[in-house]
């Protein structure tokens, strides 16, 4: 089973890397862009059949791993 | 318009901060996790309407800038 993470910072957040990139593509003459964000995706291949489990096990990792919560959201995506 | 970005390395490519994230997790005892790969999703504004213009735009912006298309793939997603 197959686990997606998408890890975001929290709206408000100032997303420094997002502002670069924006940055970048304007002086590339790219302009219909209005705003970017950046975020991580984490693809998990987990040993877990039950698909409740492992949003559950999903969901610990984020909290305790994968995402700073006072500053990130996160979602959880199972598929397969 | 938003479309979302997803960069991943490809495959083959080592992917150094997934096995760190893996190892982490391995340490933190979240045992059932075979894999982990870490990528970059990026969230674009768009000041477009036209759904095939967008598309193109956004893949001529993965090409110059978002993704390294010497070792990392990408995909695109319009949506609204």
């Amino acid at each position: 089973m197959k686990a997606i993470v998408n890890v975001h910072l929290k709206p408000g957040v100032l997303d420094s890397q997002g502002k670069a990139v924006h940055h970048a593509l304007s002086s590339l003459h790219f302009d219909s862009v209005n705003d970017v964000r950046i975020g991580k995706q984490i693809i998990l291949e987990l040993d877990e059949n039950d698909e409740a489990k492992a949003k559950d096990e999903v969901s610990k990792m984020c909290e305790e791993l994968l995402a700073n919560t006072v500053i990130e959201d996160y979602t959880i995506e199972i598929v397969k």
